[in-house]
């Protein structure tokens, strides 16, 4: 497998073919891809919401107004969005949570083992807490997903578009996340490029080797 | 290809086997995956340090210091280490010199095309600028990167070890980053793991889907 040939074929799609749909198994990997993506101290900060129905991908639309009404059309002509939210807080009762989903997946072979990761991840939230960057610290775990799902579009000729411009207060409202305690991040259409995708054709442009990359 | 797999089979690793090292041509589709990770507004608010050779690592390392120290020796045993550094400011320089490189790419093919990214750019980096998130914003853009990098380690079989844990001021000033106007970010250590991988062995564990996704 040539994975970078993967990253250097992706295009941030502009315009979706409203026709085509994604093939259930290929979304079933992206899906895949998310659940297992990694995030630090396995805190698993994030929630995803897929609309993969037209009322769903219209109810995530309605954040594409006033001057993001340009994204509306990727939202709906996409054969599945994914509204990727990071949670608003990491209280105490979700650090037990986590821990014992870990316990039950088998992670700690002994009473130390568990006791140990309890105090690694409390240290590190602690930490971001105290710094006033929690909330960047959660977010920037999201974008780490985000990074995961493009590539993983990539490698499955799927064609994504990620979206930042859009009302996230209002979807935050729309789809009840304020309530839930998340908060929408990033917005990536999913499917297949139309005819009117001015973007496939062009060169994709990157910055050179010398102001990327230092060897040492 | 199954892509998903990858994501699944992907471990944390905890130690690297210090004589294996990753092949030049695989090692070089992980490079050209950073080169060509998309960022918002095609921003690319990063720089890399590779350090492949044992001096360098060496130099990365001391950065795991005091608390951190558990982290020296995975830096230390990997066949490669990247640091992955996000930009300080995006100055009006820098933005010209994105558009510069855009159009010796080929991306415009009128003026107007050229002008309207400069402006959709300018306003999304206006936005966060004006928001006091323009740091967390470029912070996110190299957590996208890292999640590409993690995926398509997985993809080829490559272990890796992402760190938030280590001295990032002492980084920035050892490698001469803050000079340069960048600002380490999160390492990561990649190679193939040791006998003495104990995650290697552990299951992987994430919240039940239900916790994870929400179908619309």
């Amino acid at each position: 497998m040539d994975i970078a040939l993967a990253a250097r074929r992706r295009h941030s799609c502009k315009a979706f073919d409203g026709e085509r749909k994604i093939p259930p198994e290929l979304f079933g990997q992206l899906r895949e891809l998310l659940r297992w993506s990694p995030s630090s101290t396995n805190s698993q900060p994030w929630h995803f919401v897929i609309a993969a129905t037209p009322g769903g991908k219209a109810r995530v639309a309605e954040a594409a107004t006033g001057l993001f009404a340009y994204n509306a059309p990727k939202i709906l002509d996409a054969s599945h969005v994914v509204v990727l939210c990071a949670r608003r807080d990491m209280e105490p009762e979700y650090l037990d949570a986590l821990l014992a989903q870990e316990q039950a997946d088998g992670r700690f072979d002994s009473e130390e083992a568990r006791t140990r990761q309890a105090q690694v991840r409390g240290f590190y939230v602690g930490h971001q807490r105290k710094a006033g960057t929690l909330d960047a610290w959660m977010q920037k775990q999201v974008y780490l997903a985000l990074g995961g799902l493009l590539l993983g579009a990539g490698a499955l000729d799927i064609d994504a578009c990620p979206m930042e411009g859009f009302d996230a207060a209002l979807l935050d409202e729309t789809l009840g996340l304020a309530a839930q305690g998340f908060a929408a991040q990033v917005i990536v259409a999913l499917g297949y490029r139309s005819a009117g995708d001015f973007n496939a054709a062009a060169p994709k442009s990157r910055l050179p080797e010398a102001a990327l990359f230092t060897d040492i």
